[in-house]
């Protein structure tokens, strides 16, 4: 997030696109560890964080351009895809956007919220009993 | 850490403690998930926080008195010991330092770093394979 608000210059503000409980479900198949509002409170009260807003639901992009009117729309470095079809979205509606795609940064690993996610389970489940196995 | 400001009034600044990884260890049988300072780091992105330090090492309090001599000290609901052994060392050293300690907040359960563990851990065990069990 450092990152993208350093693309904006000088005096620039930054507005996260927090996305809705249900629109990960829809992409990952699975519920968020932390509820919507939770997620947006707690990327709001970064330092870097100027406001951070909930994502239309199905993903209604034009909805939240609309809404922010932003210079610049800042992509994470796994987000090709939706690099290309906010580019394209940016085309058909003729909005004059530009698209920035962040770089990943560090190389510890804990830069990934998998990464830490995988970490907790590992150390969760040294925590637990070891299995009997009874051999026959 | 939000209510801990308010404590100290308006324009009140929050000096943070981030405990070592050494300290931790000992306190707790286990590394923490993320090294100190990233820890630290992270603490001190948040808007709320003017300042995040390291703890000394061997739980030196005294030595983090004399770095940051704070007015008000404060302590987490689940930190009684904590906060008997703090004042006990304020009254030893005679330094008019309050000790506050914050309720517990919210109720959802997600107020506890170990509690989103604890669902990190089991979302992750529901995603591995069933075992294999042959019956003999």
């Amino acid at each position: 997030m450092e990152a993208s608000k350093r693309r904006g210059g000088p005096g620039a503000k930054l507005i996260v696109v927090v996305a809705r409980d249900k629109t990960v479900l829809n992409r990952k198949g699975r519920m968020p560890i932390l509820p919507e509002d939770q997620r947006r409170e707690l990327v709001g009260s970064l330092r870097v964080v100027d406001k951070a807003i909930l994502g239309h639901s199905r993903l209604d992009l034009l909805g939240v351009l609309r809404e922010v009117r932003p210079d610049i729309i800042s992509v994470g470095y796994d987000q090709k895809q939706i690099k290309a079809s906010v580019e394209r979205l940016l085309r058909e509606q003729g909005l004059p956007v530009r698209v920035v795609q962040i770089p990943k940064f560090g190389s510890s690993g804990l830069n990934s919220s998998t990464g830490i996610k995988q970490r907790v389970a590992e150390r969760w489940t040294k925590r637990t009993k070891p299995r009997r196995v009874l051999g026959c």
